[in-house]
C-alpha cells in the first residue's frame, strides 16, 4: 500500500501494470441507478460484496440506501464487521466449529448479523453456540432453486423454518433464494421465464411461512442479471445484486429488456490496464496480463482502449496475454498500455490487493481490496 | 498472519478451510530429486519461483544446490532481492519506464540479477538506464520456440546478441529458450520429439554465438514436463523447472518415461483442504472451495483423501465446489474435510496468503506466499 500511494494524482496510463482501475463516476452511477431501480419497485437493496471485496465500496452502497451488505464467507463478514458496517448477511451455510466461533465473535460486535441455514443439525449447533455465548443469531432459511448447491428443497423450507423458529438462540427472519444459474442466461425472455418460475416457487414458501405464523419479514434473492425481472415478485423484499457495481464482459454480453444482445443498464466501471511487452509479430502483440491477472472464466475480455473492433484478447499462460489483430493493421510500441473489460469481475478483483480509483483518467485514491483472499 | 500462527502444532484436518497445505517431506524430496536428476546430467538447476511464490521455498532450492532462482515479473524479483537471495533471473521482458527503474533498484542490491531481452530498442533503453546509474545488467537473449509469446526468432538471436554485446551497460551472458507449450503434451514420445526439436534449434544459436565469439556461458530453459528430456541437449546449461516442487493434477496426468499415462517422478506436495457445507443430496455434497480457492484452469482436481475413485470434484461457482459420487455410495457429514490435488498449482497458490507446512499431517509452520499478487 505504502508504495502505491505515490500514484495519487497521476494519469492512470502511467500506472504499473497489470492493475485494476475503477472509474468513480461510473461506479457512483451504477450504485445510484440500481438503488433507484429497486426503490422504484418498493424493494430494498442488499448488495453482494463478493464482487468488489472492498469495504469502502460496501460503505458507498450503504450510504446510497442499501439495507445491508451480503458476503459469501465468514472471513469476509469479519472484515465488514471490523470496519463498523452493520447488518451483514452471510449467504452461504456456516458449518465448521472454527467458523461458528468466528461467526459468534462477529455477532457479539454486530447483533444484526444474519446468516442462512439449510440443515437442521447445523441450525441446532448454531443455536447451542449462540445460547452458550448469550447471543441470538438472525437466520434465513436458504431455499434451493434447483441448483443442488446450497439450500433446502422448497417443500422442506417451511418445516426447517418451524424448527429454527423453535430454537431460542436463533431468530427466524425469513428466506433466501438465489438462482445463480439463471443470472447469465443470454436470452432475456428465457431468463425472465426461468427466474420468475423459481422465484414464484420461493414466494409460495413465503406464503406458507405466513400461513404457519412463522416470521418472514425478509425474502432476499436475485442478482444483477435478474434485477429487471425479480422486482415483479410481490413477496420479494430485497435484491442481492453485486456485479452491477463493476460489470464485466460476461454480464455485458447478455441480453436485457431494451437490447437482445447487450446488457446496457450498467457501465463497466472496472477495467484492467496491461502493457505491451513484445512486438515481434505482424498480427499480434504480447501483454503483461495472463491467468494471474485476468481470471480465466466467464466472458471473453475485450479491449476498451484503444477502441477498435479488430483487437482481440487471448490468454497466453500464467503471466501473459495476446492482443490479436489483422496482420499489419495496427502498430503498437513496447510499453503501450491497453485497457480491457475483464472476463468475470468477482474472481479477477480477488487477484489484486488494490483498486486504483480514477476520475477523468486521473488516480484520485487507492482503495484496498480488503476482502481479497477471504474465501474461508 | 498473526491469526494463523495459532495453528502451529494442530492437525491439518482442523484447519480453517479452504486452505493450502504443503507436505514438507514430499516438498523436500521433490526438491532433492530434481536437483539430483539435473546434477547427474552435468546440468544446473535454476528453478522457477512463479509456481510457489514463496521466498522460503526459493531458499530451500538454493540450499539444495540451485544456481539461481527464476521469476516471471520484476515485482517478484523485488521480493527475492529484498529477502537477500542473489542471482535471480527475470524470464520475461522488462519494458516500461517504471519497471526499468525498479529493475535497476534491484540490480543495485544484487549485481548478479539477470534479465532477458527480445528487442533491440528495449536493450538500448536498459543500457542507457544502467549506464546512468553506474550499473551493468546481465542479459540473456530470449529465443522464441515458435510460441509467438516472448522472445525473438532463432534466426534473429545472434544479431541481437551481437548488439547487446556492444552495449557497455549490458553484459551478455547467453540465451534463454523456454518451450512452455511443450511441457504438458500428454504423450511422452511426442513431448520428447517436440521439445528436442525446439531445443536443438536453440542449441544451434548457442553454437552461432560461439562462432561469433559472443559470450554464452548460459543456455537456460526447460520445465518440469521436459526435465527428463532436455538434459539430453549438450549445450543446455540449466533447467528452469518450477511445478516439480508442488505438482498438480495437470502435470500428474501426463505420461512420463516410465509410465505412459502418469507423471510419477514427483509427488503432489501441495494439496487443498475443503469442507463439506451441504449434504442435502444423495449423489453429491457441496464444499467450500470454488473458483476463488481452486483456479479453474489445467487438469481436473482430484480427491486424494478420502481415497476413493468414485469421488469427483466439479466447480460450482465462485465460492463452492461439488463432490459427486454414485447415489448413496458415500456418506459425508457437514464439516467433513476433503483433501484435493489442485488443478494448476501456479495460479492456485497465487490465490492464498499462506501455505500451511505439515509433517505427518501436523502443522509445523505457516509460510507466507510473499510473491502472491506480484503479477506486475
Amino acid at each position: 500500500m505504502v508504495e502505491q500511494m505515490g500514484w495519487k494524482g497521476a494519469s492512470k496510463w502511467k500506472l504499473d501494470t497489470p492493475c485494476l482501475v475503477v472509474d468513480q463516476d461510473k461506479l457512483e452511477r451504477n450504485i445510484r441507478d440500481m438503488q433507484t431501480h429497486v426503490t422504484g419497485f418498493g424493494k430494498k437493496l442488499r448488495p453482494h460484496a463478493k464482487t468488489h471485496k472492498c469495504s469502502r465500496i460496501a460503505g458507498m452502497q450503504m450510504d446510497a440506501g442499501a439495507v445491508g451488505i451480503c458476503v459469501a464467507k465468514v472471513s469476509e463478514a469479519q472484515v465488514l464487521v471490523r470496519s463498523g458496517l452493520k447488518g451483514t448477511l452471510i449467504t452461504s451455510p456456516v458449518v465448521t466449529d472454527y467458523k461458528i466461533v468466528t461467526l459468534m465473535d462477529c455477532l457479539s460486535l454486530d447483533p444484526e448479523l444474519m446468516i442462512v441455514a439449510d440443515n437442521l443439525a447445523n441450525a441446532k449447533k448454531l443455536n447451542d453456540e449462540a445460547k452458550r455465548r448469550g447471543l441470538r443469531l438472525n437466520v434465513l432459511v436458504d431455499l434451493d432453486p434447483g441448483m443442488g448447491r446450497t439450500g433446502v428443497a422448497f417443500k422442506d423450507g417451511p418445516s426447517l423454518g418451524q424448527s429454527i423458529h423453535s430454537l431460542p438462540g436463533l431468530r427466524l427472519r425469513g428466506v433466501q433464494c438465489y438462482a445463480g444459474h439463471v443470472q447469465h442466461i443470454a436470452c432475456f425472455d428465457e431468463r425472465l421465464r426461468t427466474s420468475l418460475g423459481w422465484m414464484e416457487e420461493a414466494a409460495n414458501v413465503v406464503l406458507e411461512f405466513r400461513k404457519k405464523g412463522l416470521p418472514c419479514e425478509i425474502f432476499t434473492g436475485s442478482g444483477t442479471g435478474t434485477s429487471e425481472i425479480d422486482t415483479g415478485i410481490p413477496e420479494l423484499t430485497d435484491l442481492q445484486a453485486g456485479s452491477y457495481t463493476m460489470m464485466d464482459a460476461e454480464y455485458l454480453s447478455i441480453g436485457s429488456s431494451g437490447n437482445p444482445s447487450r446488457f446496457e443498464k450498467f457501465a463497466p466501471a472496472l477495467t484492467l490496464l496491461t502493457s505491451v511487452v513484445n512486438t515481434n509479430h505482424a498480427d499480434h502483440v504480447t501483454v503483461d496480463a495472463g491467468l494471474k491477472a485476468l481470471y480465466h472464466d466467464g466472458g471473453t475480455p475485450y479491449v476498451l482502449n484503444p477502441p477498435s473492433p479488430d483487437l482481440e484478447y487471448k490468454w497466453r499462460g500464467d503471466e501473459h496475454g495476446q492482443i490479436s489483430f489483422p496482420a499489419g493493421s495496427v502498430r503498437f510500441e513496447l510499453g503501450d498500455v491497453l485497457e480491457l473489460v475483464v472476463s468475470h469481475c468477482d474472481p479477477t478483483v480477488n487477484l489484486f490487493d488494490v483498486l486504483y480509483m480514477t476520475r477523468n483518467d486521473v488516480v484520485t485514491d487507492i482503495w484496498p481490496v480488503d476482502m481479497r483472499g477471504k474465501c474461508m
